[in-house]
């Protein structure tokens, strides 16, 4: 392979210069081969931050991270391969009913998740307060469950995309996480790596969500898609609002509980809406429901005859952990100790910040405040008033459930400001904000 | 001293945000007490390599430099102390004279100089192609010889702003070199730590210039002189012209010889208009001339009579050299075998390129491919043919002294480019093209 100046490149990129594929994967190859240092790379990354890739260098770099390490052959998998992925929020746990929901349907769901990851639940940490559940599934158990039972709950294998591990961590440490073509390439390369039939992406938007605003949603979500068409692999991108928490509860056992509740037929009206419009898609994708009605049809009758929710009862058995937990929620983790916010006023809730709420969960345990840190799988907070709803003085707006008193008096002052109630009845909340295919 | 988060300093600088005082002194002391890591500061630099600073940042990024090792105390030099600084040509050998000719005439030269970077030659090279000739020169020796010659030519103390040395390791490997703030903060914080009255600054446009056009050679040279009125140190900068080399000899020994040809009154007509100009300015900054012609006329007497000359040798012996290199050049390092660059045709020398002269010079080995490589004193490049100069067919454009066949092979096609000849004579070149106080 040719040899290049990093310094050279670098000053290129910094004066307008696309750089050239060859160089791209040259970049790639040799960071993951600890042949440039992090200082160049991190320079390089910030670059990128302002001033962008154009199209043609942001397929070189996403195809270089894919090629980095193995792809995933899911060849011997007889059903159609769809994932879904969420740019992360605060009470969303979509997947983790929507996984077994889809696969009940006929589409397999090769999902690989994340951890939290600043004020942002991940779904690894909520399935593992579940007693004895493994999400590090090596490649070739992950290609059998999905034979054997259509959907398989894992982390990002170690062998898939080690680019973006390595430079994950080096753009986490040196302020590059925000940049389109960045978080694009990250996402992608480790969702094209899954030898997907398709993919559905919900891109959050608002005070909870990385992207702040519809306009940069929208070009993230555009970004992506267009790299799933270089690679024929279909993307569905729906911008959902992340101004408040999804459901009512945000933490790691108490998202599980909320979970099976969706699978059992119930659940809130948020969660169940997602879910139902991300199953769609991903029925619609995989080609085994021609229309949106045929789809949410066979989706409903999963959840009603119950396997939906024996797919994830198979889920949990075939992944170690304990699936006595479906009938019995008091089996998961629960932190001992209750304490209650309380409206101030009478009135209505006119604001219930997600950021706010997602960095109280993170004081009290539930996310991480340094990388090695665990979680604590039984604390969290359970909502009792979002946005719209009316709240007379002293009626709990939310109740939280913690371990420790000093990591709750942190969380305090954040879900006391975390609520606005106002005289009147605000806007209507909008759940789906925009869609890009 | 309070500690902040670098990734959220990062962030917050990229997101347009001024950053503070307190914020960047911690930076600045954090990263040379090594407790910022490389990747967190390149990225920070290559976000001021893209977003600038404003004025306040500006001066609060220098101050943090400057106060980041000793500061020399001058108070014993009974002098007023000015010294010179030029921003890295092809040629440029104004500062060798230019020193003990100003201390002839009563004003005193702490000067600190560079080694050569990229194709531009360093003022402590060419000084250490004299036999036994030391630059570095310890605080309390560099101020005595200050006291009793009233001039110093040695290489930047190591305790004098241990920050600069730090981070232009880091620029220089990490693409952040090109940063009219960087830059400026980096020569300035060095010269406000000598402790001066005052300072001439030779800002480079052109070709073998780091600044290419005059719009960002004014900026650079406002940004410095500004920074100078904030520490009441009175400070002019000169933008001069370096498509072509300065003089006549590119090298380290050449360049001796035509410094000492300026000393004794002859040297070419570019070289002797700047030391002349730079003199003129010194001498007025000093407070020894009152206007321009009466320095003019201080600045002669002094290469007419010897002082001048004088002064150089009582420099070269008090730092360790050998002085009957003034007498007898022949005494300097020479390498054994000459080339000839020679004209394709008949014409006007339109152009006689810097950039290609200097860095076929590096390429000799007069300079540095690598930070660690020696530079060989004896190489060089004596130029015949200037622009405007009428040339014929076969005549000589330039003599090469070589030691090494296959560097001199790498140095022949950028030669063999480095003039252009046209038919009718070119517009003639100006050497000066503006000032800024």
């Amino acid at each position: 392979m040719t040899e290049f100046s990093m310094t050279e490149l670098i000053n290129r990129k910094c004066e307008g210069e696309a750089l050239t594929s060859d160089e791209l994967h040259w970049i790639i190859e040799s960071y993951t081969a600890r042949a440039i240092p992090d200082y160049q790379l991190s320079a390089l990354l910030m670059t990128i931050r302002h001033l962008g890739f154009d199209p043609e260098e942001l397929a070189a770099w996403t195809d270089a991270m894919l090629h980095s390490g193995d792809v995933l052959d899911l060849s011997n998998v007889p059903l159609p391969k769809v994932d879904k992925h969420s740019t992360g929020g605060v009470g969303d746990k979509v997947s983790i009913p929507l996984a077994p929901l889809v696969a009940a349907c006929g589409v397999a769901v090769p999902m690989m998740s994340g951890r939290g990851l600043g004020h942002t639940g991940g779904t690894l940490d909520k399935l593992e307060s579940i007693p004895g559940f493994q999400t590090e599934i090596d490649p070739t158990r992950f290609v059998r469950q999905l034979v054997d039972l259509g959907v398989v709950l894992a982390g990002q294998s170690e062998t898939l995309v080690p680019a973006d591990r390595r430079i994950y961590a080096l753009r986490d440490a040196s302020g590059t996480v925000p940049s389109i073509p960045l978080i694009s390439s990250s996402i992608m390369s480790k969702k094209l790596a899954e030898d997907l039939n398709g993919l559905v992406l919900d891109i959050k938007v608002g005070s909870g969500a990385f992207m702040k605003d519809i306009p940069s949603a929208t070009v993230l979500a555009e970004t992506m898609v267009g790299l799933g068409r270089r690679y024929a692999t279909p993307v569905m991108a729906i911008l959902t609002n992340m101004d408040q928490p999804l459901g009512f509860e945000v933490g790691n056992a108490n998202e599980i509980v909320e979970s099976i509740d969706v699978l059992k037929g119930a659940g809130p009206g948020d969660v169940v809406e997602l879910v139902m419009r991300f199953g769609e898609d991903m029925l619609m994708i995989g080609g085994v429901a021609a229309d949106r009605s045929t789809a949410r049809i066979l989706l409903e009758s999963a959840r009603a005859d119950g396997s939906a929710l024996d797919k994830f009862r198979e889920v949990i058995i075939a992944q170690g952990g304990d699936p006595s937990v479906i009938d019995d929620p008091s089996l998961l983790p629960r932190a001992p100790d209750t304490y209650e916010v309380v409206a101030a006023t009478d009135g209505f809730v006119d604001r219930c910040d997600a950021l706010a709420i997602g960095t109280a969960g993170v004081r009290l345990g539930a996310g991480r405040q340094t990388k090695d840190e665990d979680v604590d799988p039984g604390v969290g907070i359970t909502i009792h008033a979002k946005i719209g709803d009316a709240v007379v003085e002293g009626e709990p707006l939310a109740t939280v459930r913690y371990r420790d008193r000093s990591r709750l008096d942190a969380a305090i002052p954040l879900l006391d400001a975390a609520w606005e109630i106002t005289e009147g009845p605000p806007d209507p909340y909008l759940l789906i904000l925009g869609e890009v295919e």
